[in-house]
């Protein structure tokens, strides 16, 4: 299942996207903690992550409310995540929203 | 570029979370011709998209309104894409949602 079960709208995602440096540089273990931070938190709902060959990626979270995201930053600034950022991404994009409405099919 | 240039909060975010099936099945002709309306519609704001090895693929699309999504929406009605989707996608998430906030690095 690629496509998280999510609750009837409202609720919020973040968007992160982002083109990955060469090397591992610590990522994978990092990004694994994070990942297993995120799935403890309350408020937490799902997510979606795709990177592809060109190491382009795009992650989803979704949270019941701009609450438990602001902290779920505060808990993930513990790890290294946030300072090694510039190591790791190329560039990258992270945007706040809340879903309004949804769709799906399976 | 993979993070998509984006004005000012607030704007829209349309997230299309997908599994393909195997085989193109006039997926390619058609995903392109629903990129190309995209871009020619008032409203549009730019895109996102990976796919991985294994099929699964985000799109996010960003758009000035809800009302330029409808537009959108009832322009690509005319093209296949609609129509075909349960023959693309083993399985789909489509969620529509407001920016509140965003953060770049590049």
């Amino acid at each position: 299942m690629a496509v998280a079960k999510t609750p009837t709208p409202p609720y919020y995602a973040v968007i992160f996207t982002s083109t990955r440096t060469d090397g591992d540089k610590g990522y994978a273990a990092i990004a694994e903690e994070v990942v297993q931070l995120a799935e403890k938190q309350p408020g937490f709902l799902g997510a979606e992550s795709v990177r592809d060959v060109e190491k382009v990626g795009i992650t989803v979270s979704y949270w019941d409310s701009l609450e438990s995201i602001q902290k779920f930053k505060a808990v993930a600034k513990h790890v290294e995540a946030q300072k090694r950022s510039r190591e790791w991404y190329s560039e990258f994009g992270l945007r706040v929203c809340k879903v309004e409405k949804d769709l799906f099919i399976e």
